[in-house]
């Protein structure tokens, strides 16, 4: 074998990071792999556009379909998005028996099971090392590095936009809504930001790496989601007084029968590197029998880190072809036949530690009422700090608890909530402390 | 294929780690690879120590080369150490058509490319993800994760032992030999510490981590080493003030057409995540064209963290063996026709940003004649800090300084010491800072 032939669909930014290392990095590619990674063709509907790549003629063309049709093409690039046209022509390539790579988050969370299944069935390869956490090698990482390690614990930053915008409102005291701009304007966030900043894109990341570090089948349904939006800069700073920073955490956590899975802003520790993951980049912490913890740390999203995750996949089919091989590690991980359904713990049943914060009337006995009602609730708290800084007749009390039941939480919260002495619903944000007492 | 036997040698700290990972996680390697990864040995002189492990009756013989000689064995796991024994049976093993792991960085550094003539001449794999960094996958991240990339530099806390005691000064305040004690007596240092804090054993990982990152033939003589054992705490005291941690760093650069290989105590800022690396932990940051940066971090050492690379790479050789594929990736990353004697550059020939102490006498023009000499020398002083703490009639004089070239610092350094102002020789620690200036 002299080359392999690859045909990239989508010239958007992370196709044209692709496309920019297959070309600019030709020799050294060659030098690591072997034979050459041919770039055949790019496609997409606009062939206007100039992207300042210098493209040989005929490999641009405006139909997709013709690419993943070619018998001469062996990998098929997929980078066009969304759950559509990306979802048709990928089971197109691989009934046509060539090899997939996708950085499609959405697409794999979604519709996971049904495309490993048909490229098992076709004996094609699968990569999509860029749909999590963009250049760190996550996916190789559980895969391959982790595979002897019993994982009980994946704690992640996966979501660039939320990271820069927690990042502003703690740094500058920004709103969220000036923070957002911030990163509209510096193009870490969409137009739409939606899918960023309301937890979703994270999720999506997790219900892929749950199925990888378990065994369990993709399940992005009953993954417990709630977004940085409503987040008040007033809880960001009462957190650093208490050695805190809030981060938007992917947390799925092997519980033996069950597994959580849940994407919320978290307080962790400032000791706990991953508090200090700063602006758009991405970590995750991984914590298993035999590494003990592991964390990788880099960009998780743009034109050229993402380009760099997909070049990683091409290579590892390139490997495969060069040696004729395929199927050499299972698409999630695990073989087909012991991939099981592992049910998510409902977000009601999980015990971990919370701050709360209570707008009260400023009257003697408040602080006794509230914390009545969390001790017959059985939560214990930790620490009570009261505040001094009134608002509209109001006084923040803020609470820590030990580690208590999600469900006993709400039902007290509702119970406060009632209370006459309270303004206001309380704000509740987890805690991610090992430290933070049972 | 139903089984895969492996046989190691070495029943010490890491081949007790392999050893149960491969017992106690039998099941979940078995639903991961798809096939047992049966142990049909463990070699070890001692036979009689209790380990803690039930082997099968059989499985524990006291002659390696049995081992490596009998034609049942697929992979042979070397986890003796040294260059005498385990290079003689991993060159047999080889011979006898045997894929081979190991830890062995000494070994890799002082003989991987005799290793890996022979290894490629046989057509058998060979794995040493476990000779770097513990668990850290950083070997995998450079071959294959990085694949595209052209990488420009690598900067690692590569040595477990040093960043203990490194740790120890810093945060309590210790004396060298006080956190060594302290590092023996917690299992964090050998009785003879001499490899790790000399800089030694991080030599041989920054021969191997460059010998990958720039295609070049492995190259352990000419990297500058210089280890901790002199290091005073009034320097780590003053860094701080300065906002560096001094760590022991690997340093491993791509000049175009050198590369930098040096291994000594440096400062770095706070704002580096790698300063807040601490305790025996340890942690790699790659930079390189398409990812900006990337970085890892964990257990550089231990039973478990080790034994977890070791797995990986015998399941990466169980999986090839499976799929009947060798010799998949070039041992070092290249195409061994590709691989070059790259020069490392010459210590005297770096340019860096320095931190100089010196003991000056108090008298009037000492100032200026430091700076004299210095300016004639063409270094540019950033900042000048005399600290008000006699000692012995002398006050220190701190001075950090823009990028300058270490022949011209030991020159002017030398000049400076022949001033009968100044007692002792000046102290020299090389900084790294991105944001240091020209």
């Amino acid at each position: 074998m002299r080359q392999v032939n690859v045909g990239v669909l989508g010239f958007g930014t992370v196709g044209t990071g692709v496309v920019r290392i297959l070309l600019e990095n030709k020799t050294i590619l060659r030098a690591r792999v072997g034979v050459d990674l041919n770039l055949k063709y790019v496609a997409d509907i606009d062939t206007q556009t100039n992207r300042g790549i210098a493209l040989e003629p005929g490999v641009l063309v405006n139909d997709a379909f013709r690419v993943v049709n070619d018998p001469d093409v062996d990998i098929v690039v997929e980078m066009i998005g969304g759950e559509g046209i990306a979802k048709e022509l990928i089971l197109k390539a691989i009934e046509n028996g060539k090899h997939v790579v996708t950085a499609n988050k959405a697409l794999i969370a979604g519709h996971g099971n049904t495309i490993a299944r048909a490229a098992a069935e076709k004996g094609v390869d699968f990569g999509y090392e860029a749909s999590v956490g963009g250049c760190m090698p996550v996916i190789k990482s559980v895969r391959e590095s982790l595979v002897g390690n019993r994982i009980h614990a994946m704690i992640g930053i996966l979501n660039g936009t939320c990271n820069y915008i927690l990042t502003r409102i703690t740094e500058a005291g920004s709103s969220f809504s000036e923070a957002l701009a911030e990163a509209q304007a510096e193009g870490f966030a969409e137009a739409d930001p939606t899918l960023d900043v309301e937890g979703f894109d994270t999720a999506h990341k997790l219900a892929i790496l749950n199925a990888l570090a378990y065994g369990m089948e993709i399940n992005l349904d009953d993954i417990y989601v709630e977004g940085i939006s409503k987040i008040d800069p007033v809880d960001i700073a009462f957190a650093r007084e208490f050695g805190y920073k809030v981060k938007l955490l992917a947390i799925g956590k092997n519980n033996g029968g069950s597994v959580e899975a849940r994407v919320h802003p978290t307080m962790i520790p400032f000791a706990d590197p991953l508090s200090s993951v700063s602006g758009s980049l991405n970590a995750v912490s991984i914590t298993a029998d035999a590494v003990s913890r592991v964390m990788l740390y880099g960009r998780g999203a743009g034109m050229m880190p993402t380009g760099s995750a997909v070049v990683s996949d091409i290579v590892d089919i390139a490997r495969n072809l060069i040696t004729g091989t395929t199927g050499r590690i299972p698409i999630f991980s695990y073989q087909p036949e012991a991939i099981r359904k592992i049910p998510i713990l409902p977000v009601d049943e999980i015990h971990t530690h919370y701050y709360f914060r209570f707008a009260a009337l400023d009257r003697p006995g408040v602080l006794s009422k509230i914390s009545g009602i969390l001790g017959e609730n059985g939560i214990s708290i930790r620490s009570v700090h009261q505040k001094g800084r009134k608002s509209e007749g109001t006084v923040p009390i803020v609470m820590l608890t030990h580690r208590a039941r999600e469900a006993d939480v709400k039902k007290a919260l509702g119970e406060i909530t009632l209370l006459d002495i309270v303004s206001d619903q309380p704000v509740l944000i987890r805690i991610e402390d090992e430290n933070g007492g049972d």
